[in-house]
């Protein structure tokens, strides 16, 4: 029997038709685990390997390179602005973001996550993960200076059925003059909540999820990975500090670095499970020069693309997912188990180009 | 420079980023058109085809079959449950759709728009489009006897790429007990605006863009076709009533004629300019049972896809549209005018099956 779900913080309606869908594993796809293994390190014209950095506008942050020049090699993380971005730096000055049409006042950027070409996330070192990390945390404080800019946007686009155009790994970012409408919406309803019970609306759902135990994807250390009560898709995982935090700019090194960790086991568990899926992940945070904010609490959004959003979603704003939250969460768990849960190099084996491409160019 | 703008009446942000895209032409992809003219007329395990009534759950309506038997070839647009409803039909009694979960009650029906495999909107005779106008009207005003239900949501996706699953013709309805978040806030927000300025938003829109004509795609009679202001994609296309009218269900028979007429005129031009490109449509029209509404006007939004939706739309609630709309309805009008716009049936030559099919079974 179909079944009505209302995300207790955003609001937002999903339909959990699980009648509609097949078994886990079909859903889970025919894609095979570790495609990026065959691909190479380098590739002659991609703009984001290591050797090629005059392909790309002049470097805005480097990490690992220590002391040698600007746009040389020798980089682990390099962030780049965007060659074509959606919106451009402009002079800082007071604009009415109420007036129907402004200029695209902000920057885009892609943050390359690392020098070689065949690399993604699961397949990161914790260290290259957490060097990830850093980039984003230093690309934010860079631009909280820029007074005209109120948030930063950090986002990932892995394969082309996901968005991506490059295969090169790499996420992006899109600072704005104004706090993007989806993340105003749950800001405003978790500020609502707050006011109403007094305490943060993901710590509580972060406690009653952990308590019950049935959505929860993974938990190490600091941070829990869950599906959401009212997921809009059969794998939407969210990743959330477990003690309260607002902004992801407040974590400190030490949690960075558990972070990567952490991010890093998921991500062989999730490919362990649906194999080399296409995927999107984002960042929701507060905004730039947020003071500690007591009733929001940053997180990531992991959403597995499982096929095309039609007709319906569109103009009904809500979602069909056609997978019980509850029996995606047990399906990674089960399916992506491993016995040994810790990082080696041997995870991953770069081999000659063979297949088709983990995020294809494009 | 890319531009942020503001949907007038919905608040939906868009950012016009011109620069990352290359021509119309590009845009318009490589699929030629008519390839619905390559498949053949009839397919042995199709559902829908004439003649595999069996496979079907029991019809609700048949138009065109006269008094044969229920159930059997001989109708022009036949009505069935789908067989893995996203919602499900419940006995009537008050629910609380305020509270998280429920059972999702209603309705989900396949309109079949032809006894024919190879036919779609574009090449459907205008009496055969009319009688698919016919059967949502038909299916809304039997829907509206249910009092537990709210809203019928009338849609349709054409190809793979948005989201179909059949090829043979078809739109879909899903009847809810309550109107879409979607459709809610576009009319919450003409209802302020008809507060404000004492006239319906969307009237004043249509007066707008005819006098100026930049957007104008399309006028003729009765109805209006436009590309809107802070378009979310390159071709995304509106089409209304020039006359006010707050519900689809109001118009008479004599207006339905015209608007078959008007949208295979449209959908003819769509396909010189565009090729067979998947696109999804859908009706945001007045609740059921509505007194007529001064403030909300009913229209199609028709919406061509290009591309993947990544993460930063899903993330920011902001759509990122690599074509200026005035560019856009510009290079519709340029490429898809014809020497002659009316129906013929030579416009449209079914011959036998040779290449991948415009919505591919799945």
């Amino acid at each position: 029997m179909p079944e009505i779900r209302r995300d207790p913080i955003s609001g937002q309606l999903v339909i959990i038709a699980a009648e509609r869908s097949r078994r886990p594993e079909a859903l889970a796809g025919a894609v095979g685990p570790g495609r990026c293994g065959s691909l190479p390190s380098y590739v002659e014209n991609c703009p984001f390997c290591a050797g090629n950095e005059r392909m790309t506008p002049r470097e805005l942050l480097a990490l690992g390179r220590g002391t040698a020049a600007a746009d040389a090699a020798g980089w682990r993380v390099r962030v780049v602005p965007n060659k074509y971005p959606a919106v451009v730096p402009q002079q800082e000055r007071e604009r009415d973001f109420r007036a129907a049409s402004q200029p695209a006042c902000g920057a885009h950027e892609v943050i390359i996550e690392s020098p070689e070409h065949n690399r993604h996330p699961g397949s990161l070192p914790p260290r290259q993960m957490e060097l990830v990390l850093e980039a984003y945390w230093r690309r934010e404080r860079a631009l909280a200076q820029k007074r005209c800019l109120r948030y930063v946007q950090i986002f990932r686009n892995y394969r082309r059925e996901a968005g991506a155009s490059i295969e090169h790994p790499h996420s992006q970012l899109i600072a704005l003059p104004f706090v993007p409408p989806a993340v105003r919406l749950e800001m405003e309803s978790a500020h609502r909540a707050y006011l109403e019970e007094g305490s943060c609306p993901f710590c509580r759902m972060l406690e009653e999820t952990n308590a019950c135990g049935e959505r929860v994807v993974l938990n190490g250390g600091a941070y829990t990975a869950l599906i959401p009560y009212a997921a809009r898709s059969p794998f939407e995982t969210w990743i959330l500090p477990r003690r309260h935090e607002a902004s992801f700019f407040e974590t400190a090194a030490a949690g960075r670095a558990e972070l990567a960790l952490f991010l890093g086991k998921l991500f062989r568990m999730l490919a362990r499970a649906l194999g080399d899926y296409p995927y999107n992940y984002y960042l929701h945070t507060a905004p730039l020069r947020s003071a500690p904010l007591p009733h929001y609490h940053w997180h990531l959004e992991l959403i597995p693309r499982a096929g095309v959003e039609g007709g319906f979603e569109m103009s009904s704003g809500i979602y069909i997912n056609t997978m019980r939250p509850e029996e995606a969460a047990a399906y990674l768990r089960e399916k992506g188990r491993a016995e040994d849960e810790s990082w080696r190099e041997d995870l991953f084996h770069p081999g000659p180009a063979q297949s088709p491409a983990c995020g294809q160019p494009g």
